[in-house]
Parts: structure tokens; C-alpha cells; sequence
């Protein structure tokens, strides 16, 4: 099968392009796609050696976030085939807002959006890593609780440093399994509860792959743990999602949304 | 100033056609938006719903990222103007492949994204968080090395959230800074060790946020330790990034790629 290898450039980090690049291209299956990521191509220098670069390359396919239109001019003299998400999409946006574009590179992942906010949100989601701190879980904006291992760590940090929400995590052990309720700490908290569950199956792989071979990582001692944890989560009306299936964008897009349909 | 509502609807997270919203609208520097998420809208009711909504906001914009063409069609009843992501780039995509695009709904962030490295990854970089277990730095892709509070921990899991790297980060303490070359452990880990550097000024406010009016926060004692870890970073030719006006994702990013023109 043949082998496209594409460019994504952009004049700054190139997490839009390789986003788009990735969508687009995913609606062609049979073909395979090789990424090459061009970040930071931010003079004409650096693109008309980005475009010598691509030229060399046969059948080579480009996407680019390039604001300035000097630059894209450049990347099209490789003669590959450019998509630029600017060229493409805002004159169908000058139209409707019946005002022309300017040209600015990079600034939406600039210093304004929030850095220090998702700064101290991490470090706020890491200090209350797995129960820490409990008398701080009123300063949360959301509350993970879940068995040993079900995801809320990574979804924890995630939802901090993607959308700057300080996102607390909460381990129920064994014995917070034996009790009737969710610990008291928990329920002074209860509207910012998100409860994770997952399949014991795959619960199971990821102790095993940890502690192979253990009584924690069997698959009996895990679908225990899941069933007296969902008990819980019922008694008390906790939105649970289910992230069996989930990358980690899916579960933190799922539980930064208001918990409606969204969750079972 | 007139306020653009402007919709962001995806039949998956959102990530992307959020990004693409951002970039372009940055373009209009004049104007002022609001962004309203409106994700996994992956059902033709669901896209009846968004469409409601939509048409009962005077001049809201749409921009969206549905795979399937009835969901794009019944966004547009709602007579909004909508920029779907496909419908203005796949055509150009088509043309150059020789071959029609397959509607097929948020495959780009499945289960198949490195789910488990990304989490093996973050696991990996809180387990070698703040220098700890640092007989395990062999096992790093990448080792930050810096002062107390210059951004290594948010680096090192956004690293490991978006592209699945390992990357343990070490601070340097004051007692490192006295010596004549970097801690032993570090050397023995040279190639991949990057050093993060940031203006005295910013990295005394951050210490001054978490310990008001301490000698650590104060702007001499920063000045002096940057100076001493820049000396050290200079001995060993370290690449050495100065984070002081970026991003987390560019951070990220130009970590991430090879250490030549990238850093200073």
C-alpha cells in the first residue's frame, strides 16, 4: 500500500494542524499516512527551507496553520498539494462577519490563555492526588473517586492542564468498600463527586501489568471492588462515567460537561 | 463592543474544532467572542437539538467537526453561518488524493491514540517527579532539570499526556548549585537531559504566590540561583529553554523536538 507522507507546519506549536491533519485523513482509511510535524516555521527563511524539504519528498501532502500569507506562498512553491486551515476557512468567516482577517501568528496558545491558572490547577490536582489533603476538597472543582487504578489520576491532570479545573482525586480502599456510604469527606462535597468506573477485565490487565500475578490484580478481587463501588456510587446518585472505551480527551471532555446524558 | 456567540459542536470531544476556532477567530482581533461547547453531538436528534439552540442565538457562529453530512445538514437549519472543518478542507484533500473521503466519527482520538503509553507515560513522570528514584533516569526519554518552581513537573506531564513521553524531572537544589558540575546521575544521563530556565522577575512571583515573603521567593535569591543553574547548564552545553512568555503547549512542543535552532 502506498504511503503518503505528510507535512503539518505551522508557525507555532502545530497541535491545530496535526488535530486537523488527523480528522481529515482519518476519513481515508485505506491509505496509510506518514506525519512529519513542522512546528515554530515562523520566517521565510524557515519555510523556504520547509518547502525544499517537502519538494524532495514524492507526493507529499501539507497541512499548515501559516497566518502570514508570505510564508504559505513559500510552502506552495514546493508544488506538493497545501491545505492551510487559514486559507481554507476564513474567507467563508470574513464573509460572515463582513470583516477581513488579520494576519497574527500563534496567539491562542499564547501566555494569556490561562497559564498560570492551569499552572496552579495541576499543582492543586497533584496535592490532592489520590486522597491527600482531604480537608481541601471543598477548594475542588471536581472530585474523582474510584478504585486503585480505574484512570483518575491521568484524567485528573488532564482536565488541569487542558481546561485549568483543579481536580481532586479520591481512592476508595477496601474497607471504604465495606461501609454503607461514601466517606464523610466525600459526601460534605457530594455535587462535585464524578465517579469512574471501568471493566473488570481491563481493571484486571492494568494491576496485572503492575502487580502480575497478585490477589489485587485478579480478576475476582477486581470485579468485588467495581460491584461495591458502584453500590456506592447508586446509593448516593453519583454520575458515573464508564471510561472503558475512552482515550483520555474523551473522559476529560465527558466529565468537564455538566453530568446529563453524557454519563449512564 | 458587539459579542459573537460563537458554537463549537463536534460529534466527539471537541479538541479539535475548538483549536480551529481559536486560531481562526484570532484572526479578527477587533471582535469579541464567546466560545460555547457543544460536544459529542453524535446523533441526528442530538444535531436537531444543537440546531435549536444555535437558532435561538442572534448572530451565532458554527464551527464543527461532523463526520456525517446529515448532522452538518441539520446544523445548518438552524441558519446560523457554519464552518464545518470537512466540508471546507476535505474536498481540496479528495481532489488531491484521487479518491472520496468516508464519513467515520472521532476516530482520530479512539482507543488506537496510545491510550496506555500516554498513561504508562504519566505514571512514569510522577513516579520520577521532583527527582525521585533517580536510579530509574535510564529508563527517561527526556529529563528536565531546573530550579525550584521553574515549570518542570506541568512540562514533564503534559509531555506525557499529549505524546506519550517518559520524562522524569530533577530540581536542582542550592546545595547542586555549589558545585562545580551537575549531580552524577544527570551526567550519567547527559544526551537527554534539557534544561528549563525563566526571567527572575516571573519565577520570583511564582515562589511568592506559594510562600509570601520567604528569602526563597525573593527576587536576589532567584536571580542567584537562575545565575548559578544557568552556569551549570552552560559547562555541560546543555540545551536550555527559557520559558518565561510560553504556553504549556509550546513548552511541550519544543521540548519535544530535536534541540538545534529551537533553543536558544
Amino acid at each position: 500500500m502506498k504511503n503518503h507522507s505528510v507535512f503539518c507546519v505551522s508557525d507555532h506549536t502545530g497541535v491545530t494542524v496535526e488535530a486537523v491533519a488527523k480528522s481529515v485523513l482519518a476519513q481515508f482509511p485505506e491509505l496509510e499516512f506518514s506525519l512529519i510535524a513542522l512546528p515554530f516555521i515562523d520566517s521565510l527563511e524557515k519555510a523556504q527551507v520547509a518547502a525544499a524539504r517537502i519538494a524532495a519528498t514524492p507526493g507529499a501532502l501539507v497541512f499548515s496553520t501559516l497566518t502570514d500569507p508570505a510564508l504559505r506562498a513559500a510552502l506552495r512553491d514546493s508544488r506538493a498539494s497545501v491545505f492551510d486551515v487559514f486559507d481554507l476557512i476564513a474567507p467563508a468567516v470574513e464573509h460572515a462577519l463582513g470583516q477581513a482577517a488579520t494576519p497574527s501568528g500563534g496567539r491562542t496558545h499564547g501566555m494569556a490563555n490561562n497559564y498560570e491558572l492551569r499552572i496552579d490547577a495541576v499543582n492543586f490536582s497533584l496535592a490532592l492526588d489520590d486522597g491527600l489533603q482531604p480537608q481541601r476538597l471543598d477548594q475542588a472543582d471536581l472530585i474523582l473517586v474510584g478504585v486503585s487504578r480505574v484512570g483518575k489520576t491521568p484524567s485528573a491532570l488532564y482536565l488541569a492542564l487542558q481546561y485549568g479545573l483543579r481536580v481532586a482525586n479520591y481512592p476508595l480502599t477496601p474497607d471504604d468498600l465495606e461501609q454503607e456510604s461514601l466517606p464523610a469527606v466525600l459526601l460534605a462535597n457530594l455535587p462535585r463527586l464524578r465517579a469512574l468506573t471501568l471493566a473488570p477485565e481491563r481493571l484486571a490487565a492494568i494491576r496485572q501489568a503492575r502487580y502480575p500475578d497478585s490477589r489485587y490484580a485478579s480478576l475476582q478481587q477486581c470485579r468485588d471492588e467495581l460491584a461495591a463501588a458502584e453500590r456506592l456510587f447508586a446509593r448516593h446518585a453519583l454520575p458515573v462515567l464508564d471510561t472503558t472505551r475512552m482515550s483520555v480527551e474523551e473522559i476529560a471532555a465527558r466529565l468537564r460537561n455538566p453530568p446529563t446524558a453524557l454519563f449512564r
